[in-house]
């Protein structure tokens, strides 16, 4: 996957440009940023995804700017990127983040056919809650056609990963200030039920699991 | 700040245009997402920013692509997005996300001069942790010349929130499935010292705070 579009410039070590590390960390995140150009101006959205192999699934309003456009197969950028802390070192110059990233082009694709626009919607919702797909009422033909979905096969991806201690010169080791790192989670908190739900509806087992999860994950684990 | 570029198309109620609420979700987030074009593709990278007033501060390696690219004032797009939760609704069609972004538009330009250049660094420091810039040792001439930074202008830039509960169709309501939100934070965890930290350098107050300060913000309180 690497050419001199995704090859990553600046400090080369920490560039990883294979698919198992590319989708691990697709498959950790759900947010990404999709950039595209119209007319002089490039535009950054954020959206979620799903992934089957090396096809990312988007989706949006069929009558979004966005989805209008991509879906004429114009060049995406598209980018995931998970912090894991901040890296206090004894200087300025030396702090940085620790974080997973990755960086995909590609174009889409819209999806016309009914079976795999359903398919897709629910890769997307699988992808970021596994198990609400087959418990909630699933989309009706109006709302199908109201929602653009979008196939984007990755041409080419790079990750770059940061992981572990502030590195200091040697002759600032000295420096008495505290150096280390501050991890940063995404973390999920106790559900809010909806004022209208029925008292009755206890909280399904997925979503427990799903906020256990994340209470667990660390970077330094996913790759 | 509105024009046709940054107006919100899709949910305008969700759009916020003011200065106000842009800066608030600014000054809640730390990572942007940059899209800029080069050559025939469009470019995403995250990075961390500083604001004062409307202008904001990038930093970078002064050999990096994105730096010698922007710092010719070409056309930029950065986007912050705070996720704030995941909304589950009766139907896949109403789940969202709860969340507050921005998008803006500028320029960017490079500071050539060095007490503004320190000065803008120490910004882009503060904004992320306050208090940790007087506590390090400051940049050395040499560190500063193999660091690009640019001052961006916001030309425009539109804010959208979703908050609350999920939105059904009154017909789903009957649904028997559970609805409601899922809270999400980026939350700071205990910090781990660096191996070669010297035995009594104890955690910054600054650290403590910021890293409790972490576990209490609330997506809806910042706006």
């Amino acid at each position: 996957m690497r050419t001199d579009r995704s090859r990553i410039r600046r400090l080369p070590h920490r560039g990883l440009y294979d698919a198992k590390n590319v989708y691990a960390i697709l498959d950790c995140g759900y947010l990404a940023h999709v950039g595209f150009h119209l007319g002089v101006q490039p535009f950054v959205i954020p959206t979620l995804y799903g992934r089957r192999g090396e096809k990312l699934y988007l989706h949006g309003s069929a009558a979004s700017r966005m989805m209008r456009h991509l879906e004429q197969g114009v060049p995406v950028c598209m980018t995931v990127t998970l912090v894991d802390g901040i890296v206090l070192a004894r200087t300025a110059f030396n702090h940085a983040m620790n974080y997973r990233s990755v960086v995909l082009f590609g174009q889409a694709r819209k999806i016309q056919e009914e079976t795999s626009k359903r398919d897709a919607l629910r890769i997307i919702s699988e992808h970021l809650l596994p198990g609400r797909w087959d418990d909630v009422r699933a989309p009706k033909a109006k709302e199908l056609k109201a929602t653009s979905v979008l196939e984007l096969v990755i041409d080419e991806a790079s990750a770059k990963v940061r992981t572990g201690s502030p590195i200091d010169d040697e002759e600032d080791y000295d420096f008495p200030v505290w150096a280390g790192v501050i991890p940063i989670i995404s973390e999920m908190k106790e559900p809010l039920p909806d004022p209208r739900l029925r008292k009755e509806q206890p909280i399904p087992q997925y979503v427990q699991t799903f906020i256990a999860k994340s209470k667990t994950i660390n970077g330094s684990e996913a790759i």
